[in-house]
């Protein structure tokens, strides 16, 4: 067993949908999401190393890149069930992690092990990097929302994740990469997009005001 | 709270891929699949009938319309995961039935809620109807994976699902229906796909011998 | 000649799109269409039956789920044609049936033709079951053109279809269901729509009143 | 009433699919197929020009871009209905007379009427150009087949085209056009075709020499 | 080699979308756009031809059917490159008039030379058909752009266009066709279009007197 | 002007095709190549260091990651233009070069350039992280070209990737992962394919016999 199996895996991450029929004007797969937090997160790290941060970028860009190869053989159920209580989240982040032992025993060659086993495992920990690829995630998550915003989508629910993104960006407000995303890009953000222009910049200046 | 909720969901089920990125030449919504099942289930229900055997249409057409509305909000749960083992299968099953009963407390009014469960719980059981839709959901993925056997996919794993389907078929060979399926409409399937019809034939005979 | 081809040509129905290239953000297949409308009648015959009717549900069921498969052979000749004038529409409903009786002497064995000539003539009677399914083939085109005004689609026509639909409704007004559907579905319906709201309330408030 | 409405309308011919179902790897819209043959027609045109043969080129153009454009409003019904008979087949071409005629009465300001009734009316007729639309029509669906027969689809449908298309083209067999797409076209065809080369050789062998 | 590579490379402007990504509910292949821009060359030729000028049809319908044709082999550098100079845009227009002989002398055989050299070279000059294409290729470039705005995109660029496209239409404005385009398509179009029914008004007006 | 209008842009890189129309039945998007290259160069560059090869792991994901952004501004001009001369080759080198620079000037802010002007340079270069990318890039083309010949296409086009892409590889021979990808992943690579095994064995046995 080599890594044939492996590399003819990740095909599958460029064929399979995020939020299957959430986003209306603009699929997004795995494989581009996964591309596009590792460019994001680049660009933080600039940021931060730009501010005297010591970045360490292999591990930065490994977390990045390999986030959510795991919803190849765990799909949906990464993805927050609607209905699910906290006990039941439990048991399914449990599940996850069964699952991808039992993957990384029957797909990886035991000398990859270590490695695959490393970067499947949940990267959003503490250190910078990790703090990175959380607001990474969601800045994706903003701009796949701003794709139906931009085409004139009307459904609340994009609104509301930009909200809940921006919520969480600010549990990093003290980063100085989440400094400069809120006040030199966001600002371009909004003007951007067409139609709720005033509602964004509203529900922006509450959510930052609120947590300074 | 009305039924709009639940009208609206009917769409997503529209939008819902089967098995997503498993089937190349032809992608069926799980929609689709409810329709065909039910269709599928109403033609052994006739030869079911015909044979002599009483049929409770209402349960028949019921228990097929409905059998994976659940998909809506577990998703690709309910796909046979891979790397499971029995222990996790029967954790996930759990879960299932959980989001099942949260879903109906939380969208569906009061006085539709005793059908709603019904419809929603297992609906596979031992009751000529609750076969009879075994039977159907086997032979609309034997249709599925004709449908890309007859345009030349070469992929063995379709040739397998019909040589499971097949073994599964056989564990309700006594039902008429089976019969009529096994005999009368299998010839013409072979016969209708191309390039592989031998294999086919083989795989058959060999599983309905060693059935008989 | 068994069941084959009829097995087979339900695929052709999740793949044949209703009215190619009016609905623009989502598209509606045949077979989609089929198990909503099935679905909706199954709501509907719930209301029928807690009122007090009596719901034939296997007439119910049999006539939601096959009220268009003749859409296979015929195809857009089912679609009002915009041009046509009530002679024309009368050569083509003529053209539709004997295609249909042609289909059923060539393709369905002789044991299954009663089952199907019964399946595939009009549905749409003046029993109870045969009113449910106009009123929910009806309730189905409506939340098709749902999802277009819900992610912003301003093409007039989708609330042309929302105000021709009601109207049909009202002729129906007498069936519990009905009012059922006006009262606790189109409040929920006409809120969760996106911008067009008040026109929408408007339109009901006329329609309703008008044919009160 | 000017001719915005029929400008607007020839968007609808790029998104209207030819044989909705049929062709299963490449998608063929009306608008591309009337491109396609314009460009046949365009080819064959010079082929005749070359053996010294006058062809108009106003009338080869506009037979040619024009043919297919009253799909747009009858759409399915010019397709060849599998269960009709001729009498059947007479009614439908009379429906369509009917529509096209009230078409150009509502939609057609009355300057530019004489110009449509003459697009939109048969095209194929006796004179040169009606020959050569007729068969670049044909040979753009051998093209159609070619698309599927190229990536390995097996089903025996698109032979049985090229078969029948063939036998279509040799009624025009004494058209120096046809000689020369028989001769200097047809090898590269064949020879280009991926696995049934010897099969289509055979039959094209077979129709030729029958006929001539 | 005789045509049959020409022929088969007409499929793939039929596959080939123009400015990928640009639109964003309607995509527009090549080849449906050459139908398309023949079809509205066809239009304002009746015009001229009504207000007393000659058209040389066979020339009109040549350039409008061929004008793209070269997109096969030289893509997206034929789309004006945003970032590009002048004179980087002269290099790249040398490019393509070399890649387009290479070609001729590759693919087309010796007899067909001299025609698709023609047909193949640019086809905007100063004749009135070479300024009827240049109208009609706007034209379409314009209801591409209504295909966005009427189904609510908001997104700016397509008013630009709408703008940028009228101005070039202006140039022409001594044109019978134009003058009728102007006076009697354009208020339809923009009383069909939805949403900004005013800025387009606004836009128009401006753009037609500063022009008069 | 900030990081938005980049941040934004990567959406188009997860719609843009690569190849458009050259790849049957699987679509690849330059999103998702450019994460399958930065997979396929992270596990390259595993064998080099477990080998004994110090790899200067930030440079190896940026270099994958960023090599092929400025497709989204000249897009096809990159793809190999089958017409053209090693002169126009060269000239249109130096048109890409030219427009990178006014991109990077035009639209990244002062305090980024410097990062993105080596991030969008030539990054094939003779640096042990150059080279690894140079075999990533081919080994995703090969699961490219796999994804049609796994799937049945017979077109012999898919077969010469497979041939130019190992005889590149060859050129590299000497690294270590190189040598581990020949040896562990071709032999499960070929014996994965479908119908066409003995035809790459061969090749793949000829090229690797001519290269030792």
């Amino acid at each position: 067993m080599g890594m044939h199996q492996y590399l003819k895996s990740l095909s599958n991450l460029g064929m399979l949908d995020r939020a299957p029929g959430f986003f209306k004007f603009e699929k997004h797969t795995v494989a581009a999401h996964s591309f596009k937090v590792a460019q994001a997160a680049q660009m933080l790290g600039d940021v931060e190393e730009n501010a005297g941060n010591r970045v360490d970028w292999r591990s930065l860009y490994e977390k990045a890149l390999n986030h959510d190869y795991a919803e190849r053989f765990i799909g949906d159920i990464k993805t927050p069930v609607k209905y699910a209580t906290p006990e039941l989240r439990q048991m399914l982040a449990d599940v996850e992690d069964s699952l991808t032992e039992n993957f990384i025993n029957n797909e990886i060659p035991t000398e990859f092990r270590p490695a695959y086993r490393r970067r499947l495992s949940e990267s959003k920990d503490d250190t910078l990097e990790g703090q990175i690829l959380s607001v990474a995630d969601k800045i994706d998550l903003m701009y796949e929302s701003f794709g139906e915003i931009e085409k004139g989508n009307p459904e609340s629910v994009y609104v509301e994740i930009y909200r809940e993104s921006l919520k969480t960006l600010m549990e990093f407000k003290q980063m100085a990469s989440v400094q400069y995303f809120i006040n030199s890009v966001l600002p371009d953000f909004i003007a951007d997009s067409a139609g709720d222009k005033e509602e964004l910049k509203k529900i922006t200046n509450q959510i930052v005001h609120e947590n300074n």
